[in-house]
């Protein structure tokens, strides 16, 4: 079997994505962050809750200023202007003045994508984290700062 | 110098390999991880043992249902059927419920890899560790379970 | 948008070289390591200093033998022969009688290359840790390796 140049294409741009994604994550610019995914995407953290669309999206990432989201090798498919992707991700914590930087948690993305006009895209993205949330919130002393995204 | 579209094609295949290897590696399916091998292949983990053929391979991988395999940049080497690589990995603990998730070592896989019919497969694997791999395997509490695979 | 061969081509000669340059620079091996510069090149570590040239490079490598050096996912951009990279990498200790191992740091790689009869070869390396240097050379031991590179 030989993959072909669309699939390897594909490939190399998903992963291109999710270092980008990645940067954007880390840096709290929520609104750069949010374009990664298509309009009217789904952000699932398991454990805490489900962030509809780019603007509940952007204030999910402008939470986490403390974290350096990691991730390494994902398993890819590609379905014509669809794919999946499992992703293995590692949370890092960073004190913003350089005084703490630890390993926090490891997890998964479980990502459904979209080829639109500007690359491919996050409509569904779903982390699954390997230490309990709360646990997590607070090594990262961001339990307020999610509590408050909370849905009424 | 410009890579033909063959090393492109089985250099992205071997990455889907080593992340599917290290799903099914955490999931303690032995089983379905035991197939990732060829039938016949050596897993060597220095300081502990080398197992034969698939039914060890899948009881070694029984042996560590708290582990997760993280693996980040191979070198990898093509030549005609066959494969080599060089993979950086690192192992995370993760307690099945949830309570704690840690950096336990750094390490290598040293791989030889064969293509298939069903893709490519390892033939033999090795792993280093960076870390005494009785203190890795008490840091996980799996010293019992790997003690018990210990050939008589 | 499908990206061309070239660019693939590119993109995985410049994922092999970060392999590379991780084992090389883990090997405590600064001659061959240095050579995965372009003669000239500067390697820059913030809040430490620049290295010019090769010899101040391998000088550099020399000093840390106990260092794993892990890096995932990069954002690689390719301009004819020359190529820019955000690389996130990870740092972690590792005793050289592997009693100890251990994460320290999460940080940055920015990098410029260049394509040489050698294939692409770093010519502006700069490293952005997520902790305070001086924290991770403690925490590695190496505070005075590295004090004796000081330039007068």
């Amino acid at each position: 079997m030989t993959l072909d140049i669309q699939f390897l294409s594909d490939y190399v741009e998903i992963r291109q994505l999710n270092a980008l994604y990645n940067r954007l994550a880390d840096s709290g610019d929520g609104d750069a962050y949010a374009q990664l995914y298509t309009d009217g995407a789904e952000f699932h953290i398991v454990g805490n809750q489900t962030y509809c669309g780019r603007k509940e999206i952007a204030s999910a990432a402008n939470a986490t200023k403390v974290t350096v989201h990691v991730t390494t090798e994902p398993e890819i498919e590609i379905d014509g202007d669809s794919a999946s992707q499992r992703l293995r991700m590692l949370t890092v914590y960073r004190a913003e003045d350089l005084s703490k930087n630890d390993f926090v948690a490891s997890g998964w993305y479980l990502d459904e994508l979209k080829r639109t006009p500007d690359g491919w895209r996050y409509y569904r993205r779903r982390v699954e984290l390997d230490l309990d949330i709360n646990a997590v919130f607070e090594k990262m002393a961001v339990t307020d700062s999610f509590a408050a995204l909370v849905k009424k």
